[in-house]
């Protein structure tokens, strides 16, 4: 794909092509709607560079947690994960929801492969320390093993990476999808020309929350100053915002952020809101 | 691993260095049992050959099944796979029981990756056939993807296969996981030498069912007629035997049937049953 890559120099003074790479993290709303998540899934099969698939766990979860008379605890949006919610999330997220976007990609001739964190030590993690709460079994990145994502990449195969990770001592951990996208794409940024793209709900980042015409069609550190200034950007997009800036700030070349249904629109700059430097 | 491996004479005429692999199928109540369990993987861990572990189920679907009100069906010790109930085999096999099998050997020091059949299309199957009974989402194997397992084993990583295969239309299908270990042995015979283990309960195959210590150390074509004649084999152990002279007959080395706990005998032929072709 070397049409694809960009030219660098890098520090040994020689030219090198560095393969375009996409890291698509996609929303829980898209995994819960079969008929959304199956038109995403044919447009990321058609994604001829080379490509990453974060996916979160929609409402199945909490559903199969009440089936099963689980209790959930959320604090400040984020789930509680105790014991018996880790366990429903490992089956739901790495394996349920994880093996079928699997099983889809490939009758869409898209030779996919789903990683936990635990696979081949791809993301390994602690239990999250936190001074007043006790978030159980959720855990904080620490590695992203970008050698096996490398060694996988360059086979042509599509990672598909769900948000289980692991602390190399055998314990699981529930882990933020959005950040194991912003994670996976920064590490992976001094090997490939990574751009990471968060597609949810929304087509943008909106000028007005409520008119999905107000996408705000560029941002970069100034302007996202203003804008939260002025506090005209919606509170449930800072920690996005956030992720994208901390990517961008590490070797990320783009971060766009736009609705799943155009995903190719938010691979080509036509859609979405794009996230830049300067 | 060389001194592990054996030499052969390919048909391109020249001398070709076989490493060793074993293939471990485990039974479900190791699966079942946490304490069991655990110092079987510390075993699997300790083996310096390549390595691909196989597992089934357990009871673990059965009762989560009991709990979210599925009535489960069996036809001659198989389970009728209905849309619901391949939803938690999948949950159970593919990421329960597979993520926590490799999450345990990361901290015993073994790299390893869990597979399903979709992932890197590992085992493409096809619904079953069959002209009076319907098994549902039940998998036959059609092909198993010997350059993926290869280039993993030889990155030194230890391959983790769940029950659940593909057909590479879309849909996940429910696999025997005996089938999948013999398959995967014949599979990769031509690249590998070979040995097939069925690690079980039991210590071998047992001259007298209820008694461990009648173990019969060598089973051949022959001698496995005479016992089958006289109706000496426990009905139980016919497909597990059937199985291993299908593999033997195809290029895998030796199939060594025995207990789970004694895993080093199994594989330095000091404890089970070794199944030979002459």
């Amino acid at each position: 794909m070397g049409s694809a890559g960009c030219f660098i120099r890098n520090p040994g003074q020689y030219i090198v092509n560095m393969d375009r790479l996409f890291v698509i993290k996609i929303g829980g709303n898209i995994v819960d709607d079969e008929v959304k998540l199956s038109a995403f899934l044919k447009d990321f099969a058609a994604i001829k560079e080379k490509k990453i698939l974060v996916h979160g766990g929609g409402k199945l979860a909490t559903r199969m947690a009440g089936q099963l008379n689980i209790p959930q605890q959320m604090i400040d949006g984020r789930r509680i994960t105790d014991a018996e919610t880790l366990k429903i999330v490992t089956m739901v997220y790495a394996g349920y929801i994880n093996k079928n976007i699997v099983a889809q990609l490939q009758a869409y001739g898209c030779n996919a492969l789903g990683l936990s964190g635990a696979d081949g030590n791809a993301i390994q993690a602690h239990k999250r320390v936190h001074t007043t709460v006790d978030y159980g079994f959720a855990g904080d990145i620490d590695i992203i093993n970008t050698n096996l994502m490398a060694t996988l990449l360059h086979q042509k195969i599509a990672i598909i990476l769900s948000p289980i990770t692991h602390d190399k001592k055998g314990q699981l951990l529930n882990t933020n999808a959005d950040t194991i996208a912003q994670e996976t794409a920064t590490a992976l940024s001094s090997s490939f020309d990574t751009q990471l793209i968060y597609s949810f709900e929304k087509a943008g980042v909106l000028a007005d929350v409520n008119n999905d015409d107000s996408v705000i069609t560029e941002i970069n550190p100034a302007s996202y100053n203003k804008l939260k200034e002025k506090g005209a950007i919606f509170s449930g997009m800072l920690p996005k915002l956030d992720n994208a800036f901390r990517a961008i700030n590490q070797g990320v070349k783009k971060v766009i952020i736009g609705k799943a249904e155009a995903l190719h629109g938010l691979l080509n700059g036509t859609s979405g809101t794009t996230i830049v430097n300067e």
